[in-house]
């Protein structure tokens, strides 16, 4: 049997042609929707647009790790969707503890100076001995918290109740979110957004941290109140955020995150997708596919994720 | 006996309460030079001051690595010279690693974008994969090896003749230095300041580099030919530097260091001597030295280090 692959990116060249050199058996990649097209690898609100014209659809790759577009109820459901799970660890590993080390290391500070031609040998901060919180411990917060561990840094994990990472240093479930934050040199978001993360980062657990806490979100926009993170910025209830998403994306031009001291910006950018990781999720799953087997990654539509 | 210590340094209250703390044997902390006082903890620059007030002086614990001023041919060399090591490794990798990542993750282009308001979502680089040059691989150059293989970079390293870190993947010696830079990402410099590494990263050097790469200078300033570096990154011969140590300290206010597009200063602050880091030191070789044995980390006034 003859299976059919519809790629939806913006980067569909290099997924094509990363798939057709792994040669894979009874594949052929179409360019276009069709009546008897059954699988489709693809940024899910491109897949959300094409939905109505797959009529055979039964497996969706999402490229993506957040599959919130394919996850409203309106939607059919009657295929496997798969997200892109284990090449973001590094990635965003990457990211934060490469802000970590600005903020430590006073990285704009020394630029700062540097304009203003200013010797500044004062002492800078260090990683080692501080305590970080992730809120969510999947296998991007594993790679995150065994990070961390390398450089010395203590590992607490909120989790709704899995406690898979040997490098968390201690776990917090359910209603221990101020214990969780107590003392935090640093809280991290890697939650995905579902119905129970959402604003879980509000006023109530701003305040339980430390004034010289740093908050960083790489999970998604709706897990934070912005209202009351902007309050604990401009408070001075902690020293400074760095932001990878937000509740609208792309950032309406009137928001007063891009002007807000204290607060770093980036664009939805912490963790890439590139199509050399992705395509190798693809092609380990399209394996399993044909096998009939169960694939990797599979979302569970009622949790969303 | 009782021994005499003399601590020469801006932090020395610091580190008196520390030895204090440690409570060693036979051991009177003084404020002033004195005919019996044989030890001293410092500065290498504030002990060289005071050098011709010691006569009974055996022996000189630095607080830093570098033991230049103490160094000089016309200088007493009738006491044993201990320098700081083991505790710069881990603080030389976060600066090293902070500024790879702030130039792989755009960190700030990312800051200019959100001053402009700009969503700029467009891929971002990655440490993995990457190839890093270690000029010195000492006790320091091994721990910035071992960071640099957690992150899945290729090790390089140049040494004399050393090969003592399993984190180097490849070591390269004497003549080898157009080899060793070739196709480097990163190319970084630990050497210690001696007669053969004057200069060493010379316009001959940079010119091996390929376009994109970026180069880091931790160790000491003479081994970097100033002018032929600012050439380089004129010309566009390198992508960038990240500059911490200088041919002359504090640099002065005309030098163009100071305002040259793609150069990154600090001010000698990549791995700051901590008291509770260096006292430790300290207490270890006090030990030993009233016991008689040898000293930890002795300098090889011939060597330099």
């Amino acid at each position: 049997m003859m299976h059919k692959l519809l790629i939806l990116s913006q980067e569909e060249k290099s997924y094509s042609a990363l798939i057709e050199e792994a040669q894979l058996p009874e594949l052929k990649i179409v360019t276009q929707p069709a009546d008897d097209l059954d699988i489709v690898l693809g940024d899910p609100s491109l897949i959300k647009a094409t939905l109505a014209s797959l009529p055979a659809l039964r497996w969706a790759q999402s490229i993506w790790a957040g599959v919130e577009p394919l996850l409203d109820p309106a939607l059919r459901r009657d295929y496997i969707l798969t997200n892109a799970r284990g090449v973001f660890g590094q990635l965003m590993s990457e990211y934060i503890i490469g802000y970590l080390l600005a903020h430590e290391r006073r990285i704009f500070q020394m630029a700062e100076d540097q304009k203003k031609k200013r010797w500044n040998n004062s002492n800078t901060g260090s990683l080692r001995g501080k305590t970080i919180g992730l809120m969510g411990v999947g296998s991007i917060g594993a790679e995150v918290a065994r990070t961390a561990k390398f450089f010395g840094i203590t590992v607490r994990g909120y989790t709704w109740s899995s406690e898979t990472s040997s490098d968390v240093d201690n776990y917090y479930h359910g209603d221990k979110l101020p214990e969780f934050a107590k003392g935090l040199d640093y809280l991290v978001n890697i939650l995905p957004n579902t119905k129970g993360t959402r604003k879980i980062i509000n006023a109530e657990l701003l305040s339980a941290l430390p004034p010289h806490a740093l908050f960083i979100n790489v999970g998604r926009g709706p897990a934070v109140d912005e209202a009351a993170l902007l309050e604990a910025l401009k408070q001075k209830k902690i020293a400074g955020a760095v932001l990878d998403v937000y509740e609208t994306e792309p950032l309406p031009q009137d928001h007063p995150f891009w002007t807000t001291p204290n607060l770093l910006m980036t664009f939805h950018t912490s963790a890439p997708s590139l199509p050399k990781d992705i395509a190798k999720v693809f092609i380990e799953n399209y394996k399993l596919f044909i096998e009939g087997k169960l694939l990797k990654y599979k979302v569970d539509f009622e949790k969303g994720y």
